[in-house]
């Protein structure tokens, strides 16, 4: 930092997140300290696999932390920065900032973060991770990035190492069916194979309108050998990639289709809508039931293979076309919508809703469905479990109003604990510890409304920093 | 209780579900105190009228407790455990468990219900009305079946005395009309006709998807003396059965449908839908008009007879055909979803909806209505009340919900007061006490912001206990 | 005051609408000493500038505080009633109550606006503007009639006098395209032209459902001497009438559809709908084409004359037909409904939503779209801003469900600062005084809660006040 600026002071107060009120302050600094030591269960996350398995040291502070997170970058762009000028690629290979002036960019708009959840994730791994004791802005952006750089250099800070200094005992990552897992393979040679585990994400296989669909329903052919162009065969081959994916420690299967539905056809119309989706003419509506029919697929194989199913429906992806053109995916352009999930839901769970061996995560994009739909559901379904806050609602706000939504009618035990669901692997520590913070001061507020005994609250603090997640997830 | 068990304390705080910052907790006490020993008027609910009628011992815990109780029994299901095992009898007569098997089932899932309003009147009702104080678990099980097994063979657990020892001013129960109502014939030969008075709930034979539609029209028709296969003259049986109620102390109807579409069509094309509804051959927008139609029927005859208006839409019955198929109705598996009534209710307000002399009280179990919708809606149109916090909503942070947001566009004047809405009469003053405890602690935050005077908080306290239920039921 | 009444105290305390909990309290006050003496800026809303332009007295408390405010009315209505007496005139000129029984009878009622917003800004209003120091009520109501009647008579409480007193900067006033805008060329005269300025509000032009539509369209073309039975004469009249706004001042349009619908047609078609919109031949498929079409249409003319779009979707306007028919619009029945903004604004932002001169203001009557679709919209688009609560939602649980819903995703620098939006004058302090002090509220306990530092909300205390509305109206 140069002499004689202004820059304030970062420090993270121990009582950050919970209420003002003394006594639910102090109750909620008392189940804190029983969680606050606790693993960290990261069951469904982004991370890159490679980064563990060859665990090298991370590039520079840019690359690490600005330009592959679209919590940021979206950020910035509203207010009217390129993306290119916070180091992001366009598809054409255009130019892009040096890492030095995107850090620059981003710490001359830190202020942006005020209020929102990644600021208190940045602060968090800032001070934690890289022990800073000064904020982040335009006069401190060199000598963030002289620190963070230096630190990144040093063996400490390799990835293998951070998890081991973040507590992690079990991260998920996230794979399509077209990868040949020789990360997890590779992390299984040193070990590591407990600890580095995938998730089966077969959208790009699954979903007609992704990217590339029909090239990769033939890769996937090419890599189980079986007939893709028959739905048998099509199944066979999602079979034998989930018992492949299972070998790896995968407990579960992941699913981020645009809404919830689910359908439950006879397989001459399977068979249709798979040749229709090789030939490309479905329409929106067989896209619709295609996608929803391998749900209902996938909710079979579960039952033989144990796989738990999250399901992440809801999200407009990729609004923006000229920033999908230009850009690609996942650059912040999602935007939520009304996500029905009663009459969706309606095919799946007339087969299936009733097994007890079953189990379905579900998340959500639209908050006005937790009380109305997903609580109800949960409380009565044996299958069915909620995941918790997700994405926008990965917050302070929206993890209280999630609790508030669900717990009267889902109660804790259909609830399925934390999911930092992050590729900023830096920021997982910060995000366990704002779900910890904010249950804790959930828990702490019904104690002291004596709604809750102190007892019960200790041990349900314990249950969703960790017991939730191990049990949901099958851990 | 066996000797060295692990029982932990039940003790119902005096504070329990007032705010903890000390101020405003003061002043929601001191609102409580005005209102805590008001009577209980319930003008919406479901107990069974024999009761009173015959006023018999009930049979064991079980059976008054757990098994008709669909809150506890789906949230046991969600776990994993089957109706049968709590007593749920199939439609095919099949085994169930024993009462104190069922009990002790129960017993070892009562931590399901931590922070659920299910928890808190089972607390409530173990606590006042049976004397415990030991929470129930697997360890306290048989203490607690044997202990409320023995009082409910004493006199003063038989439903007339817990009436009064309740405090109940007066009780509604919902009868269909196809009822004799010799319950209540009997109840008025003992001078119970104004404590226990019925409710006009016409489904049956208004609803062509209700089981036995047919057969219920054609029993309509057999009481009534009319030509029920004429529109006029099943409007005619419907207007007598509306007398017989209104002669056993009825103020109001109830109308669960599906929706709140209403309609206002001519008769030809309502002679046509009652045809189809009775040859069972209405797609479903000819049974929405249909049911919607009727319900403008009951507007009209309400404006004849007075009776007030309820209306309880927006409920997916019978989720699962399968738990409907082995079960039967109102096991849990009842589903809300997104409710209009902006539109919905245009045809019956374009008719009666300035009607300063009707009454219709519109309940919701979609919270995204109350503030867009709802509030509005009430704030204009003379005829419409709220309806209270329902079913999954019936709770601590629903109620919360509701009065935040409605009370600044309707005001307290638009809204009902509380209902139990409840078939376990032992739970009646429990749900009377949270409503009034989260009623005084919003009102209390008011006061102590300032947003409302101490003796305007004091005669809304009054108001929402009692006054605003007596005057919305004309009681 | 008759002599031996009851009435109240009436008494603002100066820590009103701040939590109880003294630490956030007290940081409350902090931020709110910062922002109590700064400049009004209003720069949305329907006061009428002939009032400004020949500064006459206002007539009476009647006319001037209740008949024309349909918050008031509607919340009398409601309860029974008549416009009529409340001083509404029915279009057909019939009789309507004295002003002052008009006032009795509002008087009469004033208990029905406890815990509503219009109670709030009744009292401050009352107590500041004309320091009564009891409550009105029906004992009081000839005290506030005749005190408030002998202050309008005086100097200081005529218009110009009051906006001094006031505090205000600058107020947007809205007018139609057919306005002459003479009022605001008399403020020019007078100097007046920065502090009264004119908001471009098309909707008589542009909704072909307006009443009036062809002779307002064939008035515009008359006026600006263009052929407005072409597209592109329609829009070079639009674009001429613009002009002519900007140069009273103008620097924002306002649009009132009933969607948030917009369109990307080719002329040929907007030529075929203008025809049949003039024709009276358009479903309304049709006429919402239209309405999104001339949307688009003036964020093209936007990024020509850089004024601001606001648009304020949602409300199904005059809901009655029998009131409309009665008394006209704007009579409090108009109910808001689900707004999709996710599906309706994407030819809009496909067209020019990554242009970063272009300014959009989104308003919203539907709460669910807060965290949903807005803030991610706004997080995102770089044209995007969100508007303050609306209307229904201008109210203190409204501004704190929309800081806590949208702050998280999208922050502070993307929304627009706090409009009063009111006709009702007087009422601007005390509009602008509750918005001040709940984002106080707000952000003292994101201090507390150590979410936030001081010093950011100091500065952002500010902002909310007078920052974020100069830069978003760009005044």
């Amino acid at each position: 930092m140069s002499p004689g600026t202004t820059a304030t002071a970062l420090d993270l107060h121990p009582d950050r997140l919970f209420p003002a009120e003394p006594t639910v302050r102090s109750i909620a600094r008392e189940l804190y300290a029983e969680v606050v030591d606790l693993p960290i269960v990261s069951p469904h996350g982004h991370t890159d696999p490679a980064w563990f398995a060859e665990d090298r040291p991370f590039a520079d502070p840019t690359t690490l932390l600005v330009t592959p997170d679209h919590y940021l970058t979206r950020m910035l762009h509203s207010q009217g920065v390129r993306l290119e000028d916070l180091g992001v690629r366009p598809r054409d290979g255009g130019p892009v900032a040096e890492p030095r002036d995107a850090w620059r960019t981003f710490a001359a708009h830190a202020r942006l973060f005020r209020g929102t959840p990644s600021g208190l994730w940045l602060d968090h791994t800032f001070a934690t991770v890289f022990g800073f004791d000064v904020r982040l802005g335009p006069e401190t952006a060199d000598h963030y990035y002289d620190g963070i750089a230096a630190a990144l250099a040093s063996d400490g800070f390799r990835p293998r190492a951070l998890f081991e200094r973040f507590g992690i005992e079990v991260l998920a990552t996230t794979e399509s069916p077209l990868d040949d897992l020789a990360h997890h393979d590779r992390l299984a040679t040193d070990g590591w194979n407990d600890r580095v585990i995938t998730t089966f994400r077969p959208d790009p296989v699954v979903d007609p309108d992704f990217d590339g669909y029909v090239a990769n329903v033939e890769r996937l052919g090419d890599m189980t050998g079986c007939d893709v162009t028959r739905w048998d065969g099509y199944l066979d081959a999602l079979r034998q990639r989930r018992a492949d994916f299972r070998a790896r420690g995968a407990t579960a299967t992941d699913h981020g289709h645009p809404s919830a539905a689910t359908a439950d056809l006879d397989v001459r119309e399977c068979q249709r809508l798979l040749d229709g989706a090789r030939a490309g003419t479905l329409d929106p509506d067989e896209s619709e039931h295609l996608r929803g029919q391998v749900l209902v697929e996938m909710a079979a194989m579960s039952l033989d293979d144990g796989m738990v199913l999250q399901l992440h429906p809801g999200s407009r992806r990729n609004h923006s076309p000229r920033i999908l053109e230009r850009f690609g995916r996942d650059k912040g352009a999602d935007i939520p919508g009304p996500t029905d999930y009663v009459d969706a839901l309606r095919p799946l769970l007339d087969r299936f809703g009733l097994e007890p061996d079953l189990r379905i995560i579900l998340f959500t994009l639209d908050e006005s469905t937790y009380a109305r739909e997903l609580a109800p559901l949960a409380g009565f379904y044996p299958c069915l479990t909620l995941g918790p806050p997700w994405w926008f609602f990965d917050s302070v706000e929206g993890m209280w109003r999630f609790r508030r939504a669900v717990t009267e009618t889902a109660g804790f035990a259909n609830t399925a604990g934390f999911n930092d669901d992050t590729r900023a692997f830096l920021s997982i520590p910060a995000r366990h510890d704002v779900a910890r913070r904010v249950d804790c001061a959930y828990l702490a507020t019904l104690v002291a409304e004596h709604r809750l005994t102190p007892d019960d609250a200790t041990e349900l603090a314990v249950d969703c920093a960790v017991g939730l997640a191990r049990r949901a997830y099958r851990l």
